[in-house]
């Protein structure tokens, strides 16, 4: 089945890939042909893609992206970049690089890119007047908004807000979308214990100037251990997933975090222990609200963590959340901004919970390539400039949303994400099942899926060992790979990925 | 002159204007005729502008914007919106509303338009292919940067980099590039104290997945009152502008503030006694430097506190704190995203100062459309992913920056805000000897300006009334007017600015 994965890689390649990755994978049964995977005959989402990926260095990354690289590295960090594209180049699913590779992407500019590279709707969208006049007179939102604005929030984020919400604040990415709602919460918590109407008291006033207390005051965003919400001073503070992402930043040392479910995969083998562990979890996260000297404004939860690791947890757990945060007068902000518009098979993961009691806000950015909050109207500021910012988010990026919104809905491409991802998980089960020395815990919804490897090494080899294969994938938590693939990822593509990963699970040079 | 001035405002207009701003002028001398003022046949730096401002609707905002903003409320906080902006009618300096009034721009989006709207050299730029291959592919420049990233950078901001700082890292906004620029300065504090090389510690590592000491280090960005430096969790606690900013949201509280130079006006007229307060507020800077129990990393100063009410200082005093830096080893941070790309009549405000040592990292954003910071290359993260986001900036605004330093350069507009900035302040000045019970305080470099009302209550009554006659302006500080050109503003639209400013300081209906 060579012919059908159409890689040409070089035997010296493969030698040379598997000597600097200092791993020798354990030699299982050759590569399996896949007899069952027959979706080359799937209609088509995307025309013009090549039939698969093609690796023409020796090397990769290969001498061109090198000295690409080492160039930009002159100007500016390049110690994490894997890869220089060629935007040109790249279709679809697949991404070139400056050596002319072909990879199949499926990490996608970190789970961002939501139609694929070089999407029609969105090129054509790009010389439309209306994208040019909002590219050339870039509004501050707050204070000038253009005519055709708040069509244009109806058109895009407001046509898909989540039930309850219908409020939107913008933003220009995940982390700053989550800081401001961190920032609305806190005014929220103040203005009721306040009272609706009272005034801010002079004292408040003047000693917040100086950032001291009551007028800046003692109180916490609660998060999970684990979880992910940004780098910023704030979103740092809720982030708790690589100690290199926290260390030498100063933090707000009150702000408390709570264990997230350890659970076990499938998650329907192991319902009876997840869900001792789920109520483990409950019980430490309403420990901590009781037992908090700081009181606590939000609590924010991903959908799944997923720079933690591809973490889950049941709709039972997230109700109990739910329930919790009522029950303790907290206000709810489910981080969507990973999760969201439809990799997951559901437009918002959280749309799995049926919770009776929607969040009390909703934050979005990456494949929106807009960012920003839902939220109940409660929620606003009590006064105009308390949550504010030059530009208030991008319209351009408003209004790509719009047609990547239109591109979903025209193409069902929610519903291809749940079905590709279907088959996909059911495939990478029986690769777990097959290679077990080497995969495991094969876990996630629509597309949105995860496997782990047994360390970080064997883990970062393997990614490595993909890419020289052509497939682009990306690590998250300890030792897992998270599969970010775009919401035009067909059976056909699984199936080339899949190949792929048999051949790095068995060994096969 | 009124047919020059081209204000079609009606009697009933003015009366209730005049009505609904419950202030009385004090009646001076009736409108002058700037006989002085014949700028019309300078050469045009935009084609196809208006003669004037034009009010068309009885009332300011009109009907029209009213529903706009009515409608839009619905969705988002408008409380802070003035306008709703007809951007297709809006060119140059002149900005439409959805009502057509035409509006001289002097705010121009939060000074953040550099070119004037609908810029004919921005709109080719975006039909560009470059243009809309960055925007239909938006890159995780982090880690897939594209082919053409090093040479956009080369041929933007690098091509205007400060002297001394070789290397820029991207970001979206001021406030996420204040705020990365802190992350920085911690990181390089903490390596210092460790010793450039050695391996941070197992205790610094675990202690901050908690947000916990040590490795949540105890250590602060030091900031001026009055200073403004964004809103987010980081930035906003080196804010010190206004109360309602801040008050509620949660604050670093050891972050020291020290107290910025308040000057007497015009600068060259009271050199002895500003020289005073300028060694005050050394002596105090120094001191929070020698006595805080909190170590300083870094300390952020804007050349011209914008937000806190056009506060100015002379190049002596910047020395001084370069050289207090330099002395106590903290790292220096100049603010210039407010001040940055031409305005003040030189490129970067700071370059007035003649550092002998140059800033350790400058900042910028709005004129640019993109934000980052310049460093110097040791105060590079000493790992990857250690200052990091998902997007890093956004490359169509990186490109857009190209084309507005291209435009700068060969219409020689640095030189065009000193020279347009010289005329209006020597009028301005004028005014204000005319006025001086109305008008106080006339500062500025360039077309970077402010001048002064009585109160807070006749600053903002000064500006709605400026507004009805067509004139769109902002306030800053308590009591003052700043006003925020765009680079393409020429004597002939300061002139018809300075009638404005006459009318309504003369009282005349």
């Amino acid at each position: 089945m060579a012919t059908r994965f159409a890689l040409q890689l070089s035997l010296r390649t493969a030698i040379f890939s598997a000597r600097s990755s200092n791993i020798t994978y354990r030699s299982f049964a050759s590569v399996s042909s896949f007899h069952g995977r027959t979706h080359r005959d799937q209609k088509e989402l995307v025309h013009g893609e090549p039939k698969g990926p093609k690796i023409v260095s020796k090397t990769v990354p290969g001498p061109k992206t090198k000295a690409g690289l080492q160039h930009l590295d002159s100007l500016q960090d390049t110690r994490a970049a894997t890869m220089m594209t060629d935007l040109n180049k790249s279709i679809g699913n697949y991404v070139v690089d400056l050596d002319g590779n072909t990879y199949l992407d499926l990490f996608c500019q970190i789970a961002s890119l939501p139609l694929g590279y070089n999407s029609k709707a969105l090129i054509d969208a790009a010389s439309s007047p209306e994208m040019i006049q909002m590219l050339v007179n870039r509004p501050a939102l707050g204070i000038q908004p253009h005519s055709t604005w708040a069509k244009t929030l109806e058109e895009s984020f407001m046509s898909v807000a989540p039930k309850g919400l219908n409020q939107v604040f913008t933003a220009m990415c995940g982390s700053c979308s989550n800081e401001t709602a961190y920032k609305a919460a806190f005014m929220y918590h103040q203005r009721k214990k306040r009272g609706l109407t009272a005034e801010i008291s002079a004292e408040d006033l003047n000693s917040c100037m100086k950032n001291a207390m009551p007028g800046s005051p003692d109180l916490a965003i609660m998060s999970f251990d684990g979880g992910f919400h940004g780098r910023l001073f704030g979103s740092l503070s809720t982030t708790h997933t690589k100690a290199l992402h926290k260390v030498d930043i100063p933090a707000f040392t009150n702000w408390v975090s709570s264990p997230f479910p350890n659970l076990k995969y499938p998650l329907d083998k192991h319902q009876a222990e997840n869900a001792k562990e789920e109520a483990r979890c409950l019980k430490a996260a309403e420990d901590k609200m009781k037992t908090t000297k700081t009181p606590i404004a939000a609590l924010i939860v991903e959908p799944i963590q997923s720079e933690g690791g591809d973490n889950h947890a049941s709709p039972a757990f997230f109700q109990g959340l739910r329930g919790l945060t009522k029950k303790h007068d907290i206000l709810m902000i489910v981080d969507e901004v990973q999760t969201g518009v439809g990799a997951t098979g559901q437009f918002w993961a959280h749309d799995a919970w049926g919770l009776t009691s929607p969040p009390d806000i909703v934050t979005f950015s990456k494949k929106f390539q807009a960012a920003g909050w839902f939220h109940r109207p409660e929620i606003r500021a009590d006064a105009p400039y308390r949550n504010f910012n030059t530009w208030m988010g991008d319209p351009i990026r408003a209004l790509q949303a719009k047609t990547i919104l239109h591109e979903i809905k025209s193409k069902d491409l929610v519903k291809n994400a749940a079905d590709t991802g279907a088959y996909l998980k059911q495939e990478l089960q029986q690769l777990e099942f097959k290679y077990p020395m080497v995969l495991s815990a094969v876990r996630g919804r629509g597309t949105f899926l995860a496997f782990d490897l047994p360390d970080p090494q064997q883990r970062d080899a393997f990614v490595t060992k993909l890419r020289s294969l052509g497939v682009n994938t990306g690590g998250c938590g300890p030792k897992s790979i998270r599969l970010r693939p775009m919401l035009v990822f067909q059976k056909k593509h699984a199936d080339i990925f899949l190949e792929a990963v048999e051949k790095v699970a068995s060994g096969s040079p």
